[in-house]
Protein backbone atom coordinates (compact mmCIF):
# COMPACT_ATOMS: atom_id res chain seq x y z
CA UNK A 1 0.00 0.00 0.00
CA UNK A 2 1.01 3.59 -1.08
CA UNK A 3 1.35 5.98 1.57
CA UNK A 4 0.09 9.33 0.96
CA UNK A 5 3.61 11.12 1.00
CA UNK A 6 4.76 8.83 -1.28
CA UNK A 7 1.82 9.39 -3.62
CA UNK A 8 2.55 13.00 -3.32
CA UNK A 9 5.84 12.68 -4.11
CA UNK A 10 4.86 10.42 -7.41
CA UNK A 11 2.45 13.41 -8.21
CA UNK A 12 4.95 16.31 -7.73
CA UNK A 13 7.49 13.89 -10.27
CA UNK A 14 4.58 13.59 -12.78
CA UNK A 15 4.33 17.43 -12.83
CA UNK A 16 8.27 17.82 -13.17
CA UNK A 17 7.69 15.26 -16.17
CA UNK A 18 4.82 17.34 -17.98
CA UNK A 19 7.03 20.89 -17.54
CA UNK A 20 9.86 19.14 -19.43
CA UNK A 21 7.92 17.54 -21.97
CA UNK A 22 6.35 20.97 -23.04
CA UNK A 23 10.61 22.58 -23.03
CA UNK A 24 10.47 24.01 -19.16
CA UNK A 25 12.91 23.65 -16.82
CA UNK A 26 11.80 22.23 -13.86
CA UNK A 27 12.76 20.57 -9.98
CA UNK A 28 11.35 19.33 -7.06
CA UNK A 29 12.10 20.92 -3.89
CA UNK A 30 14.65 18.91 -1.07
CA UNK A 31 13.02 19.15 2.05
CA UNK A 32 9.99 21.68 1.46
CA UNK A 33 8.07 22.45 4.73
CA UNK A 34 10.99 21.35 6.63
CA UNK A 35 13.21 23.54 5.52
CA UNK A 36 13.97 26.61 7.76
CA UNK A 37 13.70 28.77 4.81
CA UNK A 38 10.79 29.08 2.68
CA UNK A 39 10.33 27.10 -0.25
CA UNK A 40 7.37 25.82 -2.97
CA UNK A 41 7.10 21.98 -3.87
CA UNK A 42 8.37 22.61 -7.62
CA UNK A 43 9.69 25.15 -9.30
CA UNK A 44 9.53 26.01 -13.34
CA UNK A 45 10.65 28.26 -15.72
CA UNK A 46 11.39 29.10 -19.69
CA UNK A 47 12.68 31.61 -21.09
CA UNK A 48 10.21 34.48 -19.40
CA UNK A 49 8.33 33.16 -16.82
CA UNK A 50 9.11 31.30 -13.15
CA UNK A 51 6.07 29.71 -11.59
CA UNK A 52 6.47 28.35 -7.85
CA UNK A 53 4.14 25.60 -7.16
CA UNK A 54 2.19 24.29 -3.96
CA UNK A 55 0.71 20.72 -4.78
CA UNK A 56 -1.55 18.90 -3.09
CA UNK A 57 -2.98 15.52 -4.05
CA UNK A 58 -6.00 14.38 -1.89
CA UNK A 59 -8.97 12.25 -1.41
CA UNK A 60 -11.32 14.59 -0.11
CA UNK A 61 -13.79 16.31 -1.84
CA UNK A 62 -11.70 19.93 -0.32
CA UNK A 63 -8.90 20.69 0.68
CA UNK A 64 -7.44 22.97 3.50
CA UNK A 65 -4.25 24.85 4.00
CA UNK A 66 -2.73 26.77 6.54
CA UNK A 67 -1.91 30.42 6.79
CA UNK A 68 2.00 29.64 7.12
CA UNK A 69 1.93 27.37 4.44
CA UNK A 70 0.56 30.17 2.15
CA UNK A 71 2.52 32.55 3.18
CA UNK A 72 5.53 30.52 2.28
CA UNK A 73 5.21 30.14 -0.79
CA UNK A 74 4.03 33.77 -1.13
CA UNK A 75 7.37 34.89 0.15
CA UNK A 76 9.35 32.60 -1.11
CA UNK A 77 7.92 33.80 -4.77
CA UNK A 78 8.74 37.38 -3.93
CA UNK A 79 12.21 36.95 -2.82
CA UNK A 80 12.90 34.66 -5.87
CA UNK A 81 11.01 36.29 -8.74
CA UNK A 82 8.54 34.06 -9.33
CA UNK A 83 4.59 33.44 -9.92
CA UNK A 84 2.95 31.87 -6.77
CA UNK A 85 0.48 28.96 -7.30
CA UNK A 86 -1.45 25.78 -5.99
CA UNK A 87 -1.64 22.82 -8.10
CA UNK A 88 -4.19 20.65 -6.63
CA UNK A 89 -5.20 16.73 -8.04
CA UNK A 90 -9.08 15.91 -6.44
CA UNK A 91 -10.28 12.19 -7.13
CA UNK A 92 -10.75 11.25 -10.69
CA UNK A 93 -9.67 14.86 -11.59
CA UNK A 94 -7.10 16.47 -13.83
CA UNK A 95 -4.30 18.79 -12.08
CA UNK A 96 -6.07 22.23 -11.23
CA UNK A 97 -3.84 25.46 -10.62
CA UNK A 98 -4.90 27.91 -8.68
CA UNK A 99 -3.81 31.37 -7.81
CA UNK A 100 -3.62 32.62 -4.31
CA UNK A 101 -6.21 35.12 -4.59
CA UNK A 102 -8.79 32.45 -5.78
CA UNK A 103 -8.62 30.61 -2.53
CA UNK A 104 -11.25 30.47 0.29
CA UNK A 105 -10.56 32.10 3.48
CA UNK A 106 -12.56 29.99 6.35
CA UNK A 107 -11.63 30.89 9.72
CA UNK A 108 -7.97 30.05 10.17
CA UNK A 109 -7.82 28.19 6.74
CA UNK A 110 -7.49 28.61 3.02
CA UNK A 111 -9.90 25.85 1.38
CA UNK A 112 -10.23 25.18 -2.29
CA UNK A 113 -12.76 22.60 -3.31
CA UNK A 114 -13.65 20.62 -6.17
CA UNK A 115 -16.13 22.77 -7.68
CA UNK A 116 -13.98 26.21 -7.17
CA UNK A 117 -10.95 24.45 -8.76
CA UNK A 118 -12.90 23.03 -11.72
CA UNK A 119 -14.16 26.69 -11.77
CA UNK A 120 -11.26 28.79 -10.64
CA UNK A 121 -8.55 27.46 -11.54
CA UNK A 122 -6.35 26.16 -14.52
CA UNK A 123 -5.38 23.13 -16.36
CA UNK A 124 -1.76 22.33 -17.04
CA UNK A 125 -2.05 23.43 -20.66
CA UNK A 126 -4.18 26.53 -19.64
CA UNK A 127 -0.89 27.27 -16.75
CA UNK A 128 1.76 27.20 -19.45
CA UNK A 129 -0.62 29.89 -21.70
CA UNK A 130 -1.66 31.57 -18.95
CA UNK B 1 32.06 10.61 11.15
CA UNK B 2 30.57 12.46 8.53
CA UNK B 3 30.21 10.93 5.12
CA UNK B 4 31.07 13.18 2.05
CA UNK B 5 27.44 12.87 1.03
CA UNK B 6 26.21 14.66 4.07
CA UNK B 7 29.29 16.91 3.86
CA UNK B 8 27.17 17.91 0.70
CA UNK B 9 24.27 18.53 1.81
CA UNK B 10 26.05 20.51 4.44
CA UNK B 11 27.56 22.47 1.80
CA UNK B 12 25.03 23.35 -0.03
CA UNK B 13 22.48 24.12 2.78
CA UNK B 14 24.79 26.67 3.98
CA UNK B 15 25.32 28.38 0.38
CA UNK B 16 21.00 28.30 0.34
CA UNK B 17 21.49 30.50 4.06
CA UNK B 18 23.93 32.81 2.40
CA UNK B 19 21.79 33.35 -0.59
CA UNK B 20 18.15 34.07 1.85
CA UNK B 21 20.29 36.01 4.35
CA UNK B 22 20.99 38.10 0.94
CA UNK B 23 17.50 38.37 0.30
CA UNK B 24 17.27 36.15 -2.44
CA UNK B 25 15.38 33.07 -2.46
CA UNK B 26 17.13 29.47 -2.46
CA UNK B 27 16.42 26.08 -2.80
CA UNK B 28 18.17 22.91 -2.70
CA UNK B 29 17.42 20.39 -5.78
CA UNK B 30 15.48 16.70 -4.60
CA UNK B 31 17.02 13.95 -5.88
CA UNK B 32 19.76 16.04 -8.57
CA UNK B 33 22.20 14.04 -10.07
CA UNK B 34 19.35 10.99 -10.06
CA UNK B 35 16.70 12.54 -11.78
CA UNK B 36 15.90 11.53 -15.26
CA UNK B 37 16.23 15.44 -15.67
CA UNK B 38 18.52 17.23 -15.81
CA UNK B 39 18.97 19.74 -12.78
CA UNK B 40 21.52 21.27 -10.33
CA UNK B 41 21.79 21.53 -7.14
CA UNK B 42 20.76 24.59 -6.33
CA UNK B 43 18.80 27.03 -7.25
CA UNK B 44 18.39 30.75 -6.39
CA UNK B 45 17.21 34.02 -7.42
CA UNK B 46 16.25 37.39 -6.84
CA UNK B 47 13.91 40.13 -8.25
CA UNK B 48 16.51 40.51 -11.94
CA UNK B 49 18.57 37.34 -11.56
CA UNK B 50 18.32 33.85 -11.67
CA UNK B 51 21.45 31.39 -11.05
CA UNK B 52 21.53 27.61 -11.26
CA UNK B 53 24.42 26.00 -9.47
CA UNK B 54 26.63 22.63 -9.34
CA UNK B 55 27.78 22.11 -5.71
CA UNK B 56 31.17 20.27 -5.09
CA UNK B 57 33.26 20.29 -1.74
CA UNK B 58 36.58 18.68 -2.22
CA UNK B 59 39.66 17.52 -0.40
CA UNK B 60 41.61 17.60 -3.09
CA UNK B 61 43.41 20.32 -4.67
CA UNK B 62 41.74 19.85 -8.05
CA UNK B 63 38.58 18.61 -8.77
CA UNK B 64 37.08 16.76 -11.98
CA UNK B 65 33.82 16.90 -13.38
CA UNK B 66 32.35 15.00 -16.33
CA UNK B 67 31.48 16.37 -19.58
CA UNK B 68 27.28 15.04 -18.82
CA UNK B 69 27.32 16.38 -15.63
CA UNK B 70 28.06 19.61 -16.97
CA UNK B 71 25.89 19.45 -19.45
CA UNK B 72 23.04 18.84 -17.67
CA UNK B 73 23.85 21.94 -15.81
CA UNK B 74 24.21 23.73 -18.91
CA UNK B 75 20.60 22.10 -20.39
CA UNK B 76 18.44 22.89 -17.56
CA UNK B 77 19.87 26.48 -17.35
CA UNK B 78 18.87 27.41 -20.84
CA UNK B 79 15.00 25.84 -20.52
CA UNK B 80 14.65 27.26 -17.33
CA UNK B 81 16.16 31.01 -18.18
CA UNK B 82 19.17 30.93 -15.28
CA UNK B 83 22.24 31.31 -15.63
CA UNK B 84 24.76 28.18 -15.06
CA UNK B 85 27.62 28.73 -12.04
CA UNK B 86 29.47 25.81 -10.69
CA UNK B 87 30.54 26.40 -6.95
CA UNK B 88 33.38 24.47 -5.09
CA UNK B 89 34.90 24.23 -1.50
CA UNK B 90 38.69 23.90 -1.75
CA UNK B 91 40.12 22.99 1.87
CA UNK B 92 40.50 26.14 4.12
CA UNK B 93 39.20 28.27 0.93
CA UNK B 94 35.75 30.18 1.01
CA UNK B 95 33.27 29.41 -2.27
CA UNK B 96 34.44 30.56 -5.93
CA UNK B 97 31.68 30.05 -8.22
CA UNK B 98 32.93 29.75 -11.92
CA UNK B 99 31.35 29.97 -15.40
CA UNK B 100 31.31 27.15 -17.01
CA UNK B 101 33.47 28.57 -19.51
CA UNK B 102 35.90 29.01 -17.06
CA UNK B 103 36.34 25.25 -16.71
CA UNK B 104 39.78 23.39 -17.88
CA UNK B 105 39.29 21.13 -20.51
CA UNK B 106 41.71 17.67 -19.64
CA UNK B 107 40.46 14.84 -21.96
CA UNK B 108 37.24 13.47 -21.28
CA UNK B 109 36.40 15.71 -18.12
CA UNK B 110 36.76 19.17 -17.05
CA UNK B 111 38.90 20.23 -14.15
CA UNK B 112 39.31 23.18 -11.87
CA UNK B 113 42.36 23.32 -9.39
CA UNK B 114 42.72 25.40 -6.28
CA UNK B 115 44.92 28.22 -8.36
CA UNK B 116 42.13 28.65 -11.19
CA UNK B 117 39.44 28.97 -8.84
CA UNK B 118 41.26 32.41 -7.02
CA UNK B 119 42.11 33.34 -9.69
CA UNK B 120 39.06 32.98 -12.12
CA UNK B 121 36.56 32.25 -9.63
CA UNK B 122 34.19 34.61 -7.79
CA UNK B 123 33.91 34.57 -4.07
CA UNK B 124 30.23 34.52 -2.97
CA UNK B 125 29.88 38.37 -2.66
CA UNK B 126 31.40 39.22 -5.84
CA UNK B 127 28.90 36.57 -7.61
CA UNK B 128 25.60 37.84 -5.83
CA UNK B 129 27.44 41.56 -7.71
CA UNK B 130 28.10 40.04 -10.71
Amino acid sequence: MISQKAKGSNAERELVKFFNEAGWGAIRIAGSGSSRYPSPDILAGNAVRRVAIECKITKEQKKYFDYAEIEQLRTFSQKFGAESWLGIKFPGEEWHFLMLEDLEKTGEMFAVSVESAKRKGLTFTDLLQS
